[in-house]
This record gives structure tokens, C-alpha cells and sequence, in this order.
């Protein structure tokens, strides 16, 4: 790569083309040809053929097809394997992430063992291990938190309230609102799916994820420090009721119960200490040491022990019911109060799933379908939910497991699910003793990823400062408007930015880089060439609806031509150019006339001139109020200066050596015919710009020049709008680019067209773009083709010849 | 332009650049030498010259600068013209409107009056004027009628409910509603204004607004239907309360007073028929008739002629107090209440009037300033509240009457004022016996432009669909949710179509245009030549986080490369190069070996000759646990078949001659070394495939050939991306980039780019996307650049030489 030598010589001969004429050459299929009618579209779709019922049937429930073909002999070991290695990964983190749902434990583990089972049926990707995740415990903690806080289960003693809770109701309708915020949510999900919205995923960039991910972790933190320290803050609902439940928690720090912190503080120590060494160790371990699993067995063991719940009084995780319930109809009445939490568990959830099944499916080789993901994550909770489960997706630490331990297809996950079922059925009551603290110890540990996702703002700051801002957005939103209405917001202001990039686009003036064809920006390349008499226009963006005002106003600026002024100027000069005929004609005439009456007058009495010059001013006068004329520009010129700032100085262009277009091309070229304008002035405008010589109108005129031949030239004659960085075409921008083409002809100015994709000129087309006067003709191939087609045909003659230095190694011929 | 024979010659002759070379060549300047720190950028804008102060005081108050250069004599008498023209105007119209904001008639006047005085002074525009507009008005007395409803202003006898009305309270009320909708949406324009926010007037893209004042048209419409028929239909509120009302309508139309009916009947009539003269006059006649003063007038008379209130109880516009009232605070207690309406009105209302200036702006050359116009109305509104003024801003009719009948400056629209004044302190009066019904007919008439407006749905169906979705969604929107929600939905609809449109996009592979260096769609253009060997990959839409995947994808997709399975099937071949050169070895040895022994052996018995072949297959079965192998292989394939619809077979794609391109190589160039494939799968792969020849892994593998040097290859050796369409990079997409850039390098696909612009260059650069393997000279100038790389590079040796056919005209030399 490092030497240009071998990358050879580029060598073009061809016509110039527009788009005609390429059209011609390509045989480009017309718009029929591409697109089939309507109805054969709707034919097609309606088709009902046989293998195409097997087909999506088949995709609907892809476990019909994968299962009759599994080879229990390759597959049942790693699957086995991989199975029970995050069986054992489920049982702490199904009880510790109960406890970020406000739901008690038990039901973290139905939440790890039946989603899994409906997955296996539905899934597509082999990797996933679905079941809780810390992200979505914490949502549907802040619905239940909500819905059910402590002090609406108050218990009566006779009338009045005491202090103390019944906390079997407040678990059991937590549950409940749990169930039934992950039942809807799992309706939304199959519903975009069955729609084929599974590109919404992707409304969720990488850095709003990140962002949304880390405040999370942030509210996971703020939810558990009070079993960390075993103190009780106030709720508080609506936005920053964070930053007041961390406030209120400060306060109560003093308060805090001490056997339970150092309960949590050895947890945690020891917990990161193994995870380093797990990750010290991960080279040599077949299968990672299940810390927390050991954990929990030996603080339960502990707890038993020295009985730190009734000598101490730490929280523990109390009775867990062994044995299965049946399932029961989520309590719909609640959907009204929990329908935009449940949106937001739905999209987090499927974006966390499908990206982390897109990456094992670029891994392994195989494919995940977006929409049968929304589908089967959709079943699974709101399957799930009639068993009290709550939203689930895919966890990233246990499908990392799930994979690195060798699991081969969706069969893990069952494998997996019955090592939780065991555990329900037979193991649960031991864990009765366990200490609460213990699973917030294990919750805060593994939000360590998360945290680390800080260091973002570092390398945004460096990449991308929109992307900055989303981030920071994103954080600030959702730490504020909590997780729901922060997450709404941030998926706004990402898609927000979208536009805001289109309308600050840059606008750039392209010049000819010698001895090529290519066209750069003038202001940031030194040694691009602005071609004489050519403009050549380029936004760095797509022009449409949004910022088609802001492309008008920055091609007046950037080629100096102030528009409005100049169509006034030139009616002007062109009804001063008719008097002067007419005036001519009738002196003409009047000398005719004045030789006859000389013959007679010989004999006669000779009359006055005055005469003659009395009626040219009658007619200048006359004109005053027919025509826009010097009182009309009188006054535009004083409101002009009245204005202020209002008004802009027409930027005059720079070519590379400093000088400005114009003494560019008075000295480089000095048979210009461009100097007419002097004598043109001369030739009476002197007189009515005399009195405003300080007008900021007449220092525009001087850009105004008069061409041979009664034609009126400026000192562009050419307008090139590069379109290629089009991405599609508006009827605003359309009529935009019409306005422009017909403004800048009526001052002589040709406005031409370059870099259309197939699609923009199609665009086009279709919105009635070319007409008699505006051709597909107008329309060139590239940059290059159109200036010289320009040049061609207006340059050569009225303006010095185009002839660009060679450059070194480089030698264009036009 | 017919004639192509003058266009010229197009010929390059260069060096194949990459960015590097350009950025050398055209000595691009640095990021820090185009972008000024900070810190520079705020010093610049914190230095305070006297020349900036006095600029930024005459730009936020014009006035002083073009009041003192006025000249009375040039610009007095077409001013005071224009002016009792539009005043004329005012005065019907600002009657009829104030009765579309359900406020007395007198406080139509009040508008009329004192926002014009005010925009006098900060207004920008010479031609705007600035008074009651049908939109706002509806939009205000949708406001008045949801706060201030009849019901709630009942009489109350002593403690019964009568059903007689308290009118003077309910107007007085609704006045009061009406001056602090406004107020707000006055104090939100001067903030949008001052923040310089003037671009959100560009939402509102021009389908937009059209669908918005036809709904709104609609809305006034059913709103004065009660006025024509004189029925009195009940009040709803919320969604689908224009349905309701319409339905309660027609259920009373039997109720419908005669009189009345008739009255406005005649007007209507009447209205239009003058209207018809007036416009079909409109060449020959330099002032238009005052149709509406006249019908007022008349109606009035004889309305007191026959006294159709006391005779058959028509409606009257009742008491007009003659007088100013003193100003008086608007009640700013209401503000909760009326805040999304204000800033409806806001938007609504500037949208309107920046239209409208920058029209006559652009006709008579001179410049509004879009902020100072935002600051200009809103002060119009804010201080006009004071004087219960409702929202104003500059309605078509008028400002058009203004320009046509010769209006120079802002002084016209005091000449104006002084008409309006006139009426409200002398001839108000005179005006109490005109029937609403007059003014209802009067608002009617004028909805006619706006109702022409539907059949932009047959213009917009034809050129852009997606425009005409933006104009339906509004206008159902708007009917829907009301003329606030119903706004803020379509902008909020119209921006997402931007995102939509980028989510759609068109992706193409391209092929050479023989005999150019151009290169298109090789679906669409039947002449267009893929090049062999090279894929050349564009989307017609910016890559960004919405669409990043979807382009992943379709590359994917259009290159026929299953990228996921050839990185494994590269690996297990890889795998097995290593093992048979092992073998190879062992062989080798044991050959040394056996010489020996065979030297030995011919005097003992000879050894089985099995024992290699055992050896081999212990090895074979070996790799079937240590790599990725057969079961592995199989157990994809199951799995790709067992997802049914999610696996996309390859598409090959095809050259133009209809072959796919595996044939297009393999029958065009017999001398194709690619051929080596055949070999390859007799060497030992067609063993392992044989198995499942129905695969379509297998499938997928024929694409796959084998190289000289024991270097794999596909049939493709280089993909090119064209970035030449995107309008910016972000995080997500450069991410994107560099996995393509990563993953294709590992099956020893080149990835190159092109056609970056300089803007995307830095974007890349500030991303960290160019490392030590992705350096700058992956990126080239062109397609055509990148493709002669290419061949030269990968091409020339390994495939068939390129060699396009040459065109009729044309000849490009490689």
C-alpha cells in the first residue's frame, strides 16, 4: 500500500455526460421497468403457495425444524455442559436481581426457568441465555416500587395505622404488578415483531444504550444501598426522586444497622477478590469457579450457623415456598398505570437481546431473525408472567458462559432451567437463612461493567461530540425523568440530532484540485482552483424540507450574488437599455426629421434644442414611476442601512492567491471584456449612484458588470450545484432547486446540476422537476463534466480560458 | 443544449490518488488550522466593539434606522394609499375573525390595531401586515371556547340554574383567555427569537402547513356553522371533538333559523360573486373593490332598516364600546392551562409570516432577518395582549393588497392603523346592528383558497408519496387531536420521515459504465459491467446508528458473502492445511524411516501397510474435537435449515449478460486460474460434503475457491464502499466500518472506500478509524480510483484482466 508507484495511472477519454446522455448509454431501465405495479406487489404477497405456509410456519416456531434433526450424540454433552454451568449462574442472580424487582426471591428463580423454556421454542439464537438482568429488574422494581410502596400496606389496629408493614401483601400485589407489567410488556413485543418493527432496536445507538445502561446501574446502586445498610428512606416518586432518595439515604447513614454492613462489606470484598481471580484464572479454568453460588451456600451456611438473624437482627431472605404454583391471569386492571414502564422493558429488552445475538451469530456462523427475536422474547415474558415471572431478556454474563462453555443450540436453556426447577422444588427453603445483604453485595458487584462504561465520555469527547451529547442526554434524562420517560426522551433527542447534523451542514465553495478532476473545498485546500466564471456549490449534507432555506441563503452568500438585488438592477438597466433605444430611434428619427426642417429652416427661423433634452428627462422622469427605478433603489439602499445587521455584505470569493474573484480576473486577464462595467457606470449610472456613494447597494454593484452585445453579465455566468451527497429529494427541495434555476436565469446566470444518484434523479422525476426550460440536459454526470460543458459553451467566448497549472506527476488536457 | 456535439471532451490523465496523496497534493489544512480553538471563538464573541453594540441596537430595533431616512415625498403617498387600502381590509376581517375567537367583534379592531403599531418598530418585513389571520383566530377560539365554555356562565337564579346565559361574563372571561394565550405565545416567540431559533419555522415544511390550514380551515368551518344556522350544538373537548360537534350539528339542522339561513345565504352568494368580479377585474382595476367593507356597510343598513334583530331575532354583533380601553395585565394565573396552545400559536404564526416576508423580500431584493421577525411578532403579541389583543401575524390577502397597490415601507401599516383607529372611536358604533351571520359568511369566503388546497393531495400523490403521507397525517392529526396536539404530532411525524427515509434506503452494487470511469446501479442499467472480482457497495442514505445494521446487512447480502461462515469454513480449511502439511511431514519421515526398515525388512517379514491409514483417521477424528469440524459444520447446516425463512441464500449476483458472475468468470476468461475450486473440493472436501449434498452450507461453499500459494479466495478479492452519499459519520457507523474493514480481512477480502468528502475525512480522523492496518490510503478519491487499486494490486495476477468493451463514442485506457 505504502508505495504509489504500483497504483497506476488513471486514464479517461470520453464524451462529457449528461444525464441524458448517460441514461442513453446505460440503457437505464425506466421507472416501470424497476418497480412493479401495486397490484402485482400485492399479488405476490398474497400468494398463498404451499412451501411458503411451511416456510412461515417453520419461522414462527423454529424449535419444529432444529429439534427433529438434534444429534443428541454431538450436541447432548456440550449442551449438558454449557446447560448447568448457567443453571448455576441463574440461582443467585435469579434471588439477587428478585431483589431489585422489590419481588421476593422465589420468584427470581421462576423467572430464571420458565421464560427459558418458552424460548427454547421460539428462539433463533443458540447462544442466549434469557432469564434476569440486572437493567430490567431495576425497571420493574420502579413499577412496583410505585404502585406498591411501603406505606400503602400500613397495618390497622383497629382504626388507626402502626408502624408496622404487612409484608405478605405488599410482596404478594408487587408480584402482581410485576406480573402484569411484564405481561404487557411481552404483548408489545410480540406485536412489533409480528409487524416487523424489529428495526426499532436500532433506534437505540450504541452510546444511548451505554448511557441508559449506566444510569441504570446508577438506580441499582441508590435501590440497594438500604439493604446495604439496612436503613429505611422515604419514598419518592416523579422526576429527581434519586437524587432525593440519595439525599434522604445520607441522612439516614448515621442510623445505619453495623452487623449488617459488615455482612455486606466482607460479601463484597471477597466476592471482587474471586472475580479476579476468576478472571486471573480464566486461561486455565475450563468453566469459571461459580463465586457467587459459593457465596450464597456458604453466607446461608454462616447465617444458620451463628443465626444472624435473630442474634443480630440482619435481614434475611426469608421463607421460600418449595414446589410450583399454577399459573394465574395477570390483573389487567393495572395495564392503564404501567403501559409506558412496559414499553420501556420491551425495547431495553430487545435491544440488549437481539445485539447480543447478532454478535454470537456473527461468531458462530448462523443467523438470528430480528422480528422472530421480538416474537419469542415477547412469548417468553408474557408466558412468563402468568407464573409471576418477571421481564426478561437475554443476560450478558450467563450467555458468555453459555458459550464459552461449549453450548451448542436453544437445548442449554433447558438444561439449564432444570437445574433451577431442582433447585425450586427440592433445594429452595435452604436458602431461607440467607442474608439480604449478601445478594446486594452480589447486585452491586456485577454492576461493575456498567460502571466502567463511564470512561465513555473520555473517548466521546475525543470522537464524536454529538454522540457526547447524546450520551450525556441520555444519562442526565434518565437519571432524572427515571427509566421509562428518560429512556422516551433519549431516543428522541438521539433521533433529534439526526436532523440537527442535516442542518448544520457545511456549505463549501469546490475548486478544481490542477492537473485533475476532482473538485474540492476552497477554504480548506490550498491549492484548489476556483474555475473563472463558475461557482460551484456543494452542501455537505442533503437538502429537504428542513434546511432547503439555510441551502438558498448560504449559495447567495457563497457566490456572492445578492439575487433579489440584481433581478431589480437588471430590469432596471434593462427598461434604461430600451429608453436609450427608443431614445435613440426618436433622435433618429428627429434628425430625419430635423435634416428635412434643416432644408427648410435654411430658409427659416432655427428652433430651439432645449426641446430635444427636455423630453429625454420627461422620459427619464416618466420612467421613474413606471419601472422600478433610482428612488425605488434610493430607498432600498436607506433601508438597507436601516436594517443593520439585517443586511449582509456579499462575501467576495477568494482565489488561492489572496486576491479577490475580481481583481483575479481583471489582472490575470487582461483582454477581459469584464471591465465594460466601467464604462457602463460611466455611462450614466454615475449620476444616480453619485449621491449613495457610501450605499452598501452600490458597493454591490460594482460586482455588476455590463457584457457586449446588451447582455448583461456578472462575474460568474455559471452555477454548478453538486447533488451528490443528495440521500433523497423533498417537493420542498425540489422547489427550492426550481426557484433557484428560475432566480439565477432571469440574471443570466445558468444554474446546472451534477452527482445525482439514480435514486435523485428518479426522485426528481417523479416530482415534476424537469420541465421545457429545466432538461435532464441541465443534469451532469459529475462536477467535472458539467464545467466543462460550461466552459464550453459560456467560458470561452465572454471569459478568459480556462487553463489550470499542471501539477507535478499530473497533466489534465480539457 | 440539444446539440452534444459542442459539449466537448472529457480527458483525465493522473495518478490513481488515495486521501493521503489528495490531502498532500491539494495541501489540506489541518483540523486545528480549519477549526479556531475555543477559547478564540468565545473571546470573538465576548469582545464588545462599539461598531458591534451599535449594530446590535440597530438590528433589534430597525425602526431607527429607516425612520430617519424616510422620505415623505417619495414614499408618503404610495404608503398612505397602500395603507387605507389594507385598513379598509381590517376592518371586515377583523370583525369576522374575532367572531372565529369566539371574543366580541371591538376586540377584532383592538388587534387589528395595536400589534401593527408595534411590528412598526421591530418588523422587518415591508410588506408583512400584521393583523387577525383566519388560522390563529380559529386556533384562539378553540382556546377561549375549552376555558370559558357557555355552560359555565349559567345565570343562577338564587340557587336553581337557569338556561339564560351571563354573556357579558363569559365575553369578558373568554377576552381574558384570549389576551393570555397570546401574551404566552408572544413571550415564546421573543425567546425563540433571542435564542435565535428562528429555524423552527422550517419544520414546518410546506405539505405540512398546507395540510395544517386546510384542517384548520375545516375546524373554522364547523366553528361558524352554529353562526350561519343560528343552532346552538353542545360543547366537546379532547379527541374527535370536531366529529362530534359535526354529528350534534346536522342532528340540529332541523332546528335551523330561517331568517338567518337566508341572511347568510344572500351573503354568501353575494361574496363570492363579487369576488369573482374582483378577481376577473383584478388587471384593469389599480385598487381592488372592498367587497367585504361594502357587504358590511350594507348589511348593516339594512339590517337597521328592517331591524331583523327585533323583527326575526337574527343575531346582531350587539354593543361596541367606542374608546380605548386602558391596558391591563393579562391574567397570568392561566398560563398551565393555555401553554401548549401559545406555543402552537407561536410557531403557527411566525411560520406564516417568515413566509410570507421572505416572499416579498426576494421580489423586491431586500432581507428579513428570521430571528429579529420572531422578536418583531412576538412583541406584537406580547404588548398587543395588554390591550386584550388576540395572536396575530401577517395574513396573505392583506400583505398582498399592501405590495400590489404600491406599500414601500413598515409606515403603510400605520397609515393602516389610523383606519382602523378612526372606525373604533367614531363609526364602531355604527356597526351594532350587523348580523353575525354577515361575518360568519365573510370568514366562509375567505376559507376558499385554503379548501383549493385539498387537491394537493392528487399533485403530491403523483410526485412524492411520502410527502403526501406527511399531508395526510397532519390534516388527520389536526382534525383528530386539535389544532395544538394535532400540530406538535405533525412535526414531531415530518421529522421522523427523514429518519424513515434513511431507514429504506436504496443499496446498490455497481458496475463500470464501459468506456468511463463512472459506475452505477448494475440492477437498474442494463450496460452497466460489474467489475470481476470487485464488489462496489452504496447505499443511497447516510450510514448512521439507524441504519448501520441494515447496511451490514445488505452488503452481506449483495456481495453473496456469508461472511460469519466463511470466516469458519477459512478457519477449519486453514486447520486442515496445517494437519496434511503435519501429515505430509510424518510421511515424509516415515518414509526415511521405512527406507531404513525396508533395508531391514528385507531380511524379517514386511509390516501392514494399514497402520499409516489407521494413523491418519485417529488424526482426522482427533480434529474433529480440536477445531471447528464436520459435526460442527453439520450441525449448522441443521440448525440454518431448522430456522427455516431466517437463513437468506446467497444471492449471486448477476452480470449483465443474465449469468451469474461465477459463470460470467468462468465462461468469459478461460484462462481463469479460479478454476482451482474443482481441484480443491476433489482434494478431500467433497468427502466431507458429500454427506450432505442437499446443504445449503454446501451450497454456499461452491462459491468458494481455492488460490494459488495455498492462499484462499472467493470469487470476489476486493469490496469497495462508495461513501460518497453520506452526510456525516457517527460513532455507531464508523464502529460498523471498521468490524466490515476487520471481518472481511480475515477471509482476505479487501475492504476500500471512496468518495469521501473532506467533511467525512475529519469525522473518520476525529473517530479514531484509521489505524495501523486501515490507514488513509484504504480510502480513495473515486470508485474508479479504487477499482484500478484494485485490479492492480489483487487483480491482474489472481483473476482475469479487466478489459470493458469500448462504447460507440468513447475510450477509456486503463
Amino acid at each position: 500500500m505504502d508505495s504509489r508507484a504500483g497504483s497506476g495511472k488513471y486514464r479517461v477519454e470520453r464524451q462529457v455526460l449528461d444525464e441524458q446522455s448517460l441514461e442513453e448509454l446505460t440503457k437505464r431501465k425506466t421507472l416501470s421497468e424497476i418497480h412493479k405495479p401495486l397490484t402485482d406487489c400485492l399479488k405476490d404477497s398474497f400468494r398463498c403457495t404451499l412451501p411458503k405456509l411451511k416456510r412461515s410456519v417453520m419461522s414462527s416456531c423454529p424449535v419444529l425444524y432444529w429439534l427433529p434433526k438434534y444429534s443428541v450424540w454431538d450436541y447432548g454433552m456440550p449442551d449438558l455442559v454449557s446447560g448447568i454451568s448457567v443453571g448455576i449462574m441463574h440461582l443467585p442472580q435469579g434471588m439477587a436481581y428478585a431483589l431489585l424487582a422489590s419481588v421476593p426471591p422465589v420468584f427470581g428463580l421462576y423467572t430464571s426457568l420458565y421464560p427459558a423454556l418458552i424460548y427454547f421454542f421460539f428462539g433463533t439464537s443458540r447462544h442466549n441465555s434469557i432469564g434476569t438482568f440486572t437493567v430490567l429488574s431495576i425497571m420493574v422494581g420502579s413499577v412496583t416500587e410505585r404502585l406498591a410502596p411501603d406505606e400503602f400496606f400500613l397495618k390497622t389496629n383497629g382504626t388507626n395505622l402502626t408502624l408496622e408493614m404487612d409484608v405478605a401483601a405488599r410482596d404478594a400485589y408487587r408480584v402482581q404488578v410485576a406480573a402484569v407489567t411484564t405481561f404487557l410488556g411481552g404483548l408489545i413485543q410480540v406485536l412489533l415483531g409480528v409487524i416487523k418493527f424489529g428495526f426499532v432496536g436500532t433506534y437505540l445507538s450504541e452510546p444511548l444504550v451505554r448511557a441508559y445502561t449506566s444510569a441504570a446501574a446508577a438506580h441499582a446502586v441508590v435501590a440497594q444501598l438500604k439493604n446495604l445498610f439496612k436503613v429505611s428512606p422515604k419514598r419518592f416518586t416523579g422526576p429527581l426522586s434519586q437524587v432525593y432518595t440519595l439525599v434522604d439515604l445520607c441522612l439516614l447513614l448515621p442510623k445505619t444497622h453495623l452487623p449488617t454492613l459488615l455482612v455486606s462489606s466482607v460479601t463484597i470484598v471477597l466476592l471482587i477478590g474471586a472475580k479476579e481471580l476468576n478472571s486471573f484464572l480464566s486461561t486455565k479454568l475450563p468453566v469459571p469457579i461459580p463465586v457467587e453460588l459459593i457465596t450464597i451456600v456458604a453466607a446461608t451456611l454462616l447465617s444458620s450457623t451463628i443465626h444472624l438473624n435473630n442474634n443480630y437482627s440482619v435481614s434475611v431472605v426469608g421463607e421460600i415456598p418449595s414446589g410450583l404454583s399454577a399459573p394465574s391471569m395477570p390483573n389487567l386492571s393495572l395495564f392503564g398505570d404501567v403501559i409506558g414502564d412496559a414499553f420501556a422493558l420491551a425495547i431495553v429488552g430487545y435491544a440488549v437481546s437481539i445485539s447480543l445475538g447478532k454478535t454470537f451469530a456473527l461468531k458462530h456462523g448462523y443467523k438470528v431473525d430480528s422480528n422472530q427475536e421480538l416474537v419469542a422474547l415477547g412469548l417468553s415474558n408474557a408466558v412468563g408472567s402468568f407464573f409471576q415471572c418477571f421481564s426478561v431478556c437475554s443476560s450478558m454474563s450467563r450467555s458468555l458462559v453459555q458459550e464459552t462453555t461449549g453450548g451448542k443450540t436453544q437445548m442449554a436453556g433447558v438444561a439449564s432451567g432444570l437445574i433451577v426447577l431442582v433447585t425450586i422444588l427440592k433445594l429452595g427453603m435452604l436458602f431461607q437463612e440467607l442474608p439480604k445483604a449478601v445478594l446486594a453485595s452480589i447486585v452491586l458487584v456485577n454492576l461493575k461493567g456498567m460502571f466502567k462504561q463511564y470512561s465513555d465520555v473520555i473517548t466521546l469527547w475525543r470522537r464524536s461530540k454529538i454522540d457526547l451529547v447524546v450520551w450525556l442526554v441520555t444519562w442526565m434524562s434518565t437519571m432524572l425523568l427515571n427509566l421509562d420517560l428518560g429512556l422516551a426522551a433519549s431516543i428522541a433527542f438521539s433521533l433529534f440530532t439526526v436532523i440537527f447534523r442535516t442542518q448544520m451542514p457545511t456549505y463549501s465553495v469546490l475548486g478544481n484540485v490542477p492537473g485533475t478532476e476532482l473538485y474540492v473545498d476552497i477554504e480548506t485546500h490550498r491549492e484548489a482552483r476556483e474555475v473563472p466564471g463558475v461557482t460551484i456549490f456543494r452542501s455537505s449534507a442533503t437538502v429537504y424540507f428542513a434546511n432547503a432555506e439555510l441551502y438558498l441563503e448560504a449559495l447567495k452568500e457563497k457566490s456572492g450574488l445578492e439575487i433579489g438585488k440584481m433581478i431589480i438592477y437588471k430590469r432596471r438597466q434593462e427598461a434604461k437599455q430600451r429608453r436609450r433605444e427608443r431614445r435613440a430611434e426618436r433622435r433618429a428619427k428627429r434628425q430625419a426629421k430635423g435634416e428635412k426642417r434643416a432644408q427648410k429652416a435654411a430658409k427659416q427661423h432655427s428652433g430651439p434644442p432645449e426641446i430635444s433634452v427636455e423630453e429625454d428627462e420627461a422620459d427619464d422622469w416618466r420612467d421613474t414611476h413606471v419601472d422600478m427605478t433610482a428612488a425605488e433603489e434610493e430607498e432600498q439602499s436607506r433601508a438597507e442601512r436601516g436594517n443593520g445587521t439585517v443586511f449582509v455584505i456579499p462575501t467576495t470569493p477568494r482565489t488561492p492567491d489572496g486576491c479577490s474573484r475580481w481583481e483575479y480576473l481583471k489582472g490575470g486577464h487582461p483582454d477581459s471584456t469584464s471591465l465594460g462595467w466601467m464604462s457602463e457606470l460611466q455611462d450614466g449610472d454615475t449620476t444616480t449612484l453619485g449621491s449613495s456613494s457610501e450605499d452598501t447597494l452600490s458597493r454591490d454593484l460594482e460586482q455588476v458588470s455590463l457584457g457586449s452585445l446588451g447582455k448583461w453579465t456578472w462575474d460568474i455566468h455559471s452555477i454548478i450545484l453538486d447533488l451528490s451527497t443528495a440521500n433523497f429529494i423533498d417537493t420542498v427541495a425540489i422547489q427550492t432547486l426550481t426557484n433557484i434555476f428560475r432566480d439565477f436565469s432571469e440574471i443570466d446566470v445558468d444554474i446546472y446540476f451534477s452527482g445525482c444518484q439514480a435514486s435523485i434523479v428518479e426522485q426528481l422525476e417523479r416530482g415534476d422537476f424537469f420541465s421545457e426550460t429545466l432538461r435532464k440536459q441541465h443534469v451532469f454526470v459529475s462536477v467535472h463534466d458539467a464545467v466543462l460543458y460550461c466552459l464550453n459553451h459560456r467560458g470561452a467566448a465572454s471569459l478568459p480560458r480556462y487553463d489550470p497549472t499542471p501539477a507535478l506527476q499530473c497533466g489534465t488536457k480539457f
